[in-house]
């Protein structure tokens, strides 16, 4: 495989980073050079993440820096890591994905408001391309920085996304979503401890997320300048994500069509007539998209299931990885849900 | 105990009469006279229901009719059974706590439309007491038929009750319900399979769903018209609910002193400042109810979370027995949370 | 309530001390004068711990010291911490319910072997009385010291009493226990993180475990010297343990017979034909043992549930207090299962 | 892709087919030429399973009899089903793999006992090859009808068996294991519905269970007569399965060596010296085994993981069938765990 691919992974021991080891050790056209992680550095990549998942590179060990003979970079760092590692990274030459939301959002005093630090890097954020291939996929085949999307602004995004590119008049959008846990990282918290969070479900950050301003951003990207009301929640599963989305708007004659007729082609966006369950996504990329109208109260409900770690961030980065390097979209990304 | 209430326990069986069980066999001032079951007549109750819930009523046998020495019967059968049941007992001088939905809805079209059969004792709809003790308590002391409320109603109606109540005029009111999958009942479903429902979610019925005009029904009685938005889904949990409600109206200084001042004394209703967890009110008769207003959007969001079988079916129902037989209201009820 | 027991509970905050709260603040025959917590000493109660489990006494402050207006003092620290503070309690003139281990087991040398600590107050462990009622009521009485079971002793000896108290021979005792993830404690562990303990399950400690010597010496003091070959292991739920016991010994004509002779008249241990589910006992004070004798192998097994924070910690804890004041056994903690 | 090996799949729509269908769309040297089910025979499989699992053959309708385009045929159907159907589908001249239990055990006396049948083709008893690779993988190779193991015997025997091999003497043999619950099969059971599911465990058939004779009949071919005392329970997982093997013998000098030396080469066992957890095999086909001696009790514990619907059924049946057409064993089933 003298051709293949060559990729590191920053920040290898969180689930972003473990999510992306288990794609990428089966990719055929990639080849890890590096694994990186500040906490378990001069480990042995075996001795961290569970044997069977690392046994095709189990003489990897865990570094402090990225490998040079290093085409791309996936940073599975936080925010305020990737901030300065990905100006760093870029004047080595290398490419970079990056699963944080330090290069998002293109206005730089959402950072301030909501990330709670300055950006100095703002001259990248108009150069950061966003990682959604269903709606920036040209942009993303060039580019040198990928900002890959949050999960709840994935599965939102892309339910909204018909209405804005076929001009549909929108407005009072309202989303209400479900999390499984493992969006809040692998950091272990008193709340999510599992005795805990076994069999409990609540709303959290009901008044201001950062997902907020990163939708509305991408949104006045394509045109259009909107508030959206986001309310999250999480519930007691590792893996998986439903946004309800709540839209009033122009009428449609089928929404269904409209909202066919946009995905018609994408691999990875399934347009439903029922709505989706989580388990049906369980490991995969899929976004399964439910459009409905209630003509009672003239409301759109879309509802749009994604896993989190999948389409909601890793294998989504994996996908952002095939369109810049040229491969076939679905490489090694072509998984089937465990729907138990 | 010669003084004790008779209470017998129709459909014993299914949740709700198994939730009722766990809580009247430890009623210092109630006596189960009867249990009643078509599908386990004739068994003895101990051999359907796990012992340690039915030890002190070990000899008591499952019959077909409700015993005449009996002063309240609960009902927890389906809509249809309750729908004739209902008439027949109240002639026999019972009184009758139905937990069904065969008698809280005035508007006797809502029957044909949400619940597939024709309601011939439309009479009987006015007479009918709807049993949230928190709005109707004066109606329901003296209320021979108490239509014991549906869960999803419980829960968002004591969230937008302090609007109506203060005249605060709202519109564009939007529910995003989450249930655990008790709310379902007993009766097993290829989706509710363990298997599948573990680390499954959905949303359900988005379009059409028997509590949306219950929900506008009691909301009229109280004097105002409002239609309602409402989408339920289902978690991998067994109980707890969370209702979230959006709504838009006028603004008023302090919500939260709103709501605190209109459920002061409540015994069962909580309002908090941070949003309820369901397992802060596991196995409890409480709703703990988090009003917050997002001044960017001009959107109040009230956050609503009760057990589904507790506060939502079965405890309110003893909350119901307990005003009508002018006993402690918290009588036998003042159950406190498992919250691991 | 002015003859009220007044009792003071010593690490609120971890799950057992919640568990205690939650019977003891309904326990009719006592008052809780003081809440000890070293860790969030000064704050109010009901910040601490969810409002509605502490409504009636909202009032109390967490403290450093046990206030001495307390005739019975809970300790839900850890055995290092219960190790000192028992003899200084004690010489106060408290009694103590100890739930740690400090103090459980007669031969000192165990404490270096298995706890890492040189027990200083030896003079103490002959004094101490193991808090197993079924075995050990007599005892309780009177003590000063009890010594709170460990919840995988609990199951286990109480599937083993009936056999040294009819002195059948027995021998080849191997124990292999599944046991709720709150059995591990509430300070968080990163392979606890609910994302990791979703859906997993696994053998711990599968060749020293201290509840070992616990149970061997407990066994010892009845008179039976024998060696038990335990392995625990976690399950994904927050309570609930099974221990299977499997034995090798002399054959008795029927050994459902002598459980139920063995447990006739205790409230709180139910001999059943058919093996035990944990939902049966969940938040309950109960024990269920279902017996067994394979005629192929020759081996008996043993299978029996409990609530490892009911009877196998907190609850079993006031079935002792109960004791020792003379109030019935059953005061307070006669709690019906949540089956679902 | 002319050159595929064309395989059909009977009783498509349970769990152990759907995880066939799982690997076998995606895996490059199969083709599927039909899929079978009596219940849903008609529909399109798009209809019946989860579009994302079936998009590449979403044209595919549900038949009542196997194509005759097919070499190999898996056959997910009960035990009665199988046994009629292997004679009928030998005599057309296809390979079968059967994963019921129909042909796993010699001694066709066992059927009568344990599987309420008189096993009419007992002559296939003979001719059947167990299906377990890394003990039978030579006569796998050849095989006209491969009897795909049964999940506690999947894992049981791979914790036995280097004892076997290497003639190290063996005795009392006590066999604890816990299942997810797909095990129990895809139709509904009151006890599996997910209120009561969860949150419970609980020991099933603690004297019977259809597992026992085949690991016996199994060892007997290899040479050892012994009884073993098999003890299944269940556990609220959707996948995954312990069983840890309790073993006297002959001490030999270091066991994680023997075990090592024994699964040398072999990719999908791994010898572990600490106990592995079910989320490392999630979804895969590994099998985990960690052995240990206990010198205090001079008694072996093995604990052994699987998924039992990989390792345990679906994903060895593939793994069967690589070996029955001289693909590479790992071909299609490389598959790395969700370890969230």
């Amino acid at each position: 495989m003298e051709q293949a691919l060559k990729v590191s992974l920053v920040g290898v021991t969180g689930y972003t980073g473990i999510e992306l080891l288990r794609v990428l050790v089966s990719h055929k056209k990639v080849r890890i050079t590096s694994v990186v992680s500040r906490t378990d550095k001069g480990k042995k990549l075996s001795d961290v993440i569970p044997l069977t998942l690392t046994e095709s590179i189990a003489d990897l060990y865990i570094s402090e820096d990225v490998d040079p003979n290093t085409d791309i970079v996936f940073l599975c760092t936080p925010h305020e890591v990737s901030l300065t590692l990905v100006p760093s990274l870029l004047r080595s030459g290398f490419k970079v994905i990056d699963l944080s939301g330090a290069y998002r959002i293109r206005d730089k005093r959402v950072y301030e408001e909501y990330y709670n630090f300055m950006h100095e890097y703002s001259y990248l954020l108009e150069k950061a391309v966003y990682g959604l291939p269903e709606i920036f996929r040209e942009d993303i085949k060039n580019a040198h920085l990928v900002a890959n999307p949050g999960c709840y602004p994935t599965a939102t995004l892309l339910a909204l996304y018909p209405f804005v590119k076929e001009g549909i008049e929108i407005k009072d959008i309202l989303v209400h979503a479900v999390s499984g846990v493992s969006g809040a990282g692998r950091k272990t918290r008193q709340v999510f401890h599992f005795p805990e969070m076994f069999g409990d479900a609540f709303v959290y950050s009901p008044l201001k997320h950062r997902h907020t301003p990163e939708m509305e951003d991408v949104i006045r990207r394509l045109g259009v300048s909107i508030s959206i009301r986001f309310v999250p929640s999480v519930i007691p599963v590792s893996r998986g994500m439903i946004s309800t989305v709540y839209v009033k708007g122009e009428v449609v004659n089928d929404v269904f069509e409209l909202f066919q007729s946009v995905y018609e082609g994408e691999k990875f966006v399934k347009v439903l007539r029922e709505p989706p369950h989580i388990s049906w996504v369980r490991g995969t990329n899929y976004a399964l998209i439910c459009p409905l109208y209630d003509s009672r109260t003239g409301i759109y409900t879309i509802i749009s299931a994604i896993d989190n770690l999948g389409k909601g961030a890793s294998l989504q980065a994996v996908q952002n990885m095939n369109i810049m390097a040229g491969f076939k979209e679905d490489e090694g990304i072509d998984l089937k849900p465990l729907i138990v």
